[in-house]
């Protein structure tokens, strides 16, 4: 399974999953390298599947790598944004593959972000009742998080995420340069899911992660290729142990709880999603200082390192009469909330992470507390 | 795993897939018997799937069962028809269960013929990335072939059964006595796929099917019993070696490639899928005989048994002008043929099958004999 990756310096991370098994290369340039996309299920025909922003600047040379490798490499183009990530879009993957006659031999490649990478995973999925897919992350959310475990989805009406499937990739590939051309903002939502990692599993990651910010920030290969590489271990390692998601795979969902209800109390999009993680995870840790988890230097430490990769620390108000009470509503509707009890992902500071309940009041404080820090 | 049916002369066959393995419990009655539901994952809301035209017949039956089970029993009623075997009508399944703020610990109830089973099975296994579901087949055609074997699917508008999923039910429940409501020409239909079982598998149960089949066209729940029984019993053998049907699965369409080409020539919904396949049996043994693997005497006693089901035995002129290049182009086109090759599903007379390709001139030869015969 392991290419020689050296002469851009590759990374190489190997998702074990028996049969499923498969590789996340990292490495800037892959994409222009046709060897790196030797070795997939052989096919006469591949489907590119991308978006109106990533087309322009990354599918001919997607396409001349794959030229070598298959007979005919159609593409589709989806329109930009998670409002498209819906029924409808996916149908133009359906209609791209059988107006073209192709196969469950045809190998589906997603070049973009998460939006495009769980579409064509969930399209991969129901093809035929599955073909094979290849990731192409060009995000750094998408590189570090979207594209490992094998979840695939798009939205509801009622609901993100709502109808999908697991289906695992023949093959990550993470193009670091493609990095690049990514939007600072975009950057920083990303390096948001990177820190993630380091309290709930890692800590000396953390440090890492604090002593190379800045040439994380300025995307350097090297810096990247080990923040990829090391996020990418982490998730595989807790999805391992729980592929279909039951208990263990949600401490992945650290600084999520609150980030959710940043996202939905402000309306999808006004945040980013890492944006809104980045200051959960601020709040989250604020939860683990005041239920005697941590204390408060690690609390300004989170902070100090969200705020480093530019990410906002102080929570919005969602509501101007009772603010507390908002918060509290929207995580309560968190799809991982049980029974109206909302269940938070705390740290203890040495890098392991806990399930837990808190009492509202506590919770109450933490918000209120974020909202003006 | 086993339930106690005596009561009801009840049959039970075990799909033995590990961890996924399931129950098939047969008898006259089932949906009645509150019991025949328990064991199942524990939930508080099961949501049934049917449509107009089961609906009226068995909607408040199964509810009073279910009722014992669950806190809520809902129900979505699709409109009756292959036609609507579509992601709009899929999509209504996930607003039902989205509008009532469904989790992934709710159970879907399959109520219906093949399209309900398959639609249902599709969103059970989408919804939030995978639900449990039930099948609780009510025609011949759902209980003996499509309840069985995990797969699932709804249609596109370029191909049928295009998007979907393989997955399992919890359990499937085949109520005997919903058969009586069933139209004569559906009875029949299920009939052919009955009849398939035998020569592609087991010379005695043919035997038995044509000693039977009085009793099968009065809809004897004891003969009924024994039908399904030893029909899913089969399909589960193939399907045990081959879940994913990537080669003696195919052996299950006996008939087929020759029935597909008369759904496709006549226009869907013209002939029933069954009606197809029992008159595609009737020309794939033909050309058996014609490849030297049956004698005469074997091509005349399959015409009969199907015959005798209530099914059609000579073959549509599906062109006025060149018959045999229409049925041929339609038979390439199906999407079971590879590279042009059309692989019949060939039989020995003896209880086996065989994947073949033949002469277009024997193939020609067989066609033009059955379209008069
Ligand atoms: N499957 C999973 O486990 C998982 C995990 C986390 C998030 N997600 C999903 O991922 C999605 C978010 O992913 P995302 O943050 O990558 O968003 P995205 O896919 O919308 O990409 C963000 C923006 O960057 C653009 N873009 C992508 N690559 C670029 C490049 N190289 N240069 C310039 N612009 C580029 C995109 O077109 C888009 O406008 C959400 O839909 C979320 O639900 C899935
Ligand atoms: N998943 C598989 O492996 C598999 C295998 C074979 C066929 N199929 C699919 O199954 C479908 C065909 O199934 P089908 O033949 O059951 O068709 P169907 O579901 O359309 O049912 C036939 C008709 O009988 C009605 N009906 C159902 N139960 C009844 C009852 N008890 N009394 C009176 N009327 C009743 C239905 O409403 C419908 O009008 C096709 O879509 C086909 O693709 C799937
Ligand atoms: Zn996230
Ligand atoms: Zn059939």
């Amino acid at each position: 399974m392991r290419r020689d990756l050296s002469p851009v310096g590759g990374e190489q991370v190997i998702i074990d999953l028996g049969e499923r098994s498969y590789c996340i290369d990292i490495a800037a340039g892959l994409l222009d390298r046709a060897d790196a996309f030797s070795g997939l299920p052989s096919a006469s025909v591949a489907m590119i599947v991308t978006n109106d922003t990533v087309a322009p600047l990354y599918l001919e040379r997607l396409r001349s790598s794959l030229a070598p490798h298959y007979r005919t490499v159609l593409h589709v183009v989806l329109p930009d944004g998670e409002a498209f990530k819906t029924w409808e879009t996916l149908n133009r993957i359906f209609d791209a593959l059988l107006g073209a006659a192709c196969d469950r031999k045809t190998v589906l490649f997603a070049l973009g972000g998460g939006v495009v990478g769980d579409m064509t995973g969930f399209a991969a999925a129901a093809f035929m009742r599955g073909v094979p897919f290849v990731q192409v992350p060009t995000t750094l959310l998408a590189q570090v998080d979207s594209s490992v475990g094998g979840k695939t989805a798009i939205n509801h009406p009622l609901g993100k995420n709502m109808i999908g499937a697991f289906y695992q990739p023949q093959r990550v590939l993470c193009d670091l340069a493609t990095l690049d051309t990514l939007p600072e903002r975009e950057l920083s939502a990303g390096l948001a899911e990177v820190i993630k990692y380091g309290p709930i599993a890692d800590m000396a990651f953390l440090d890492w992660i604090e002593r190379n910010m800045g040439a994380l920030r300025a995307r350097d290969p090297r810096a990247m290729a080990h923040a990829v590489k090391r996020s990418c271990q982490i998730k595989a390692e807790v999805v391992g142990q729980d592929e279909r998601e039951s208990g263990l795979r949600a401490i992945l969902n650290f600084g999520h709880t609150f980030g959710h209800a940043i996202e939905a109390g402000m309306g999808y999009g006004a945040w980013l999603h890492g944006e809104a993680v980045g200051c959960g995870m601020v709040m989250a840790t604020r939860l683990s200082a005041r239920m005697g988890l941590v204390d408060n230097a690690f609390v300004e430490r989170i902070k100090a390192v969200v705020e480093a990769a530019g990410l906002p620390v102080r929570a919005p108000v969602l509501d101007e009469g009772d603010n507390v009470a908002r918060y509290l509503s929207l995580m309560r509707l968190d799809k991982k909330s049980e029974a109206g009890e909302i269940r938070f992902v705390l740290v203890d500071g040495g890098g392991k992470a806990l399930m837990q309940g808190a009492p509202d009041a506590v919770v109450g404080e933490v918000i209120a507390e974020s909202c003006v820090a």
